[in-house]
């Protein structure tokens, strides 16, 4: 089945997408045009769901909000950037990042005090510079090699350990078997005292270790949330699970297990 | 005491600001350069902190985290966009959005297909329009006012309720008197089953409302998360903190309460 990923060709979805599936795979300019077209059918999608330094990715946890997509596996790919530059990279006009990308690299942008413009994604940034002669970009190895810009600096990462966490969705879940950890949107509809305590107290009078849990707008005004938490599918958890369906609305995301990425 | 707040001319913030504080008000570019601002005493700052559509904003926890403020007052602000056009926006060659703006306007941009180029901010996003003819730009009005842009569609936000909540920040915290919330983060430094579930139940127990609880990472490393709670200061929310204090690790960002927003 084709794989669906985040373009232009060189984005850290697009290595990640290759070395996972090899060559049958499609690039969208957008998380949101990704998430919807695997929720029509016929095609698996790739997307990031959080990095190690910079939290969350809102537009695919938004994504996985608006459209029916399970969760089926999930990936590790730590993340390495470069600044690209023709010359001396305290003399450049302008580097072109992704906002993200700024967040991972903040020492070193804020060191060279240099203009950082923002695009939507590595690969953008890397057609930006190819387009302006003094400006760098912060992109991938692959990017630079794609667009063939010079690295003036490599792993100008803040953090050694900057890892992003990549899902593999499609249309309909995957079978239980061999899974580790499972999904779950909660949505509290309505808000009283203690319920997220009440909630997280299913889980933690099994002894089931949440992984994750990351609030979201409900989108119902200010103040009301939702809650993305992912659980290890430990001894309890399909207990913990109807319980928790007891009390209040949840929605399964899916049960999957970790992929290993070939080369890594 | 002079405000500083994100600039340039005609972002929300310096809308806010000007309504709250009058014109004794500094423009910077970044959050991350304000928050430093204020760390370095001599000055207030006034900073986006979460979106009823979009969620936390980054920058700010992160620069929260960073440098050593206190928070001494929080305010709301309805959010209209408007989108900037010199003629069909059908027809425009490219959009200019800040990304967040882009994710609250998503109904509509999605809907005109045209290509959507990210900014550093909404006045940003006013600027590029400026100096490209086919272009367009989702901006405030007051964005639209200062750069003489025409608005060929008004209040295209996906959602009424629109709303930004800015925090003020200062070198030191303001005294305890009157205030109605209080805002800690926790750092669990060593995870175990059960803890995020032990912390809340501290507040539940005491029947202390958490009016926002959000993730954030630790930097120490995937899967590790740090807490940003907000909770009302209703009776035993000394004694919560204090109990709190003898589970983990708590840092107190201060206790403040809302500003009404003149003409709003």
């Amino acid at each position: 089945m084709i794989v669906v990923t985040l373009g232009p060709a060189g984005t850290f979805s697009h290595e990640l997408a290759v070395r996972l599936y090899g060559d049958d795979i499609e690039l969208l300019p957008t998380i949101r045009s990704i998430i919807k077209r695997v929720a029509a059918g016929g095609a698996k999608g790739l997307v990031p769901i959080e990095n190690s330094e910079a939290g969350g990715v809102g537009e695919t946890l938004q994504g996985l909000l608006e459209f029916d997509v399970s969760i089926t596996a999930e990936a590790y790919m730590p993340v390495r950037h470069h600044l690209a530059a023709r010359g001396d990279p305290g003399r450049l006009s302008v580097i072109y990042a992704h906002p993200q990308t700024h967040e991972q690299c903040s020492v070193l942008l804020d060191r060279l005090g240099v203009e950082v413009v923002h695009t939507s994604s590595n690969a953008a940034s890397a057609m930006a510079m190819q387009k302006d002669e003094r400006s760098g970009a912060v992109i991938s190895e692959t990017a630079a090699a794609v667009y063939g810009l010079p690295v003036a600096e490599r792993d100008v990462q803040n953090s050694e350990g900057n890892t992003t966490r990549f899902i593999e969705i499609s249309a309909l879940p995957r079978g239980s078997a061999g899974t580790t950890k499972c999904s779950l949107i909660v949505d509290p509809e309505l808000d009283r005292v203690g319920l997220l305590a009440d909630i997280l107290a299913v889980f933690a009078r099994r002894g089931i270790n949440l992984t994750r849990i990351e609030s979201r707008p409900s989108r119902r005004g200010m103040g009301r949330y939702l809650f993305f938490i992912d659980m290890e599918t430990a001894e309890g958890w399909r207990e913990a699970k109807e319980e928790l369906k007891s009390m209040t609305t949840v929605r399964e995301l899916g049960c999957y297990a970790r992929m290993e990425v070939p080369g890594l």
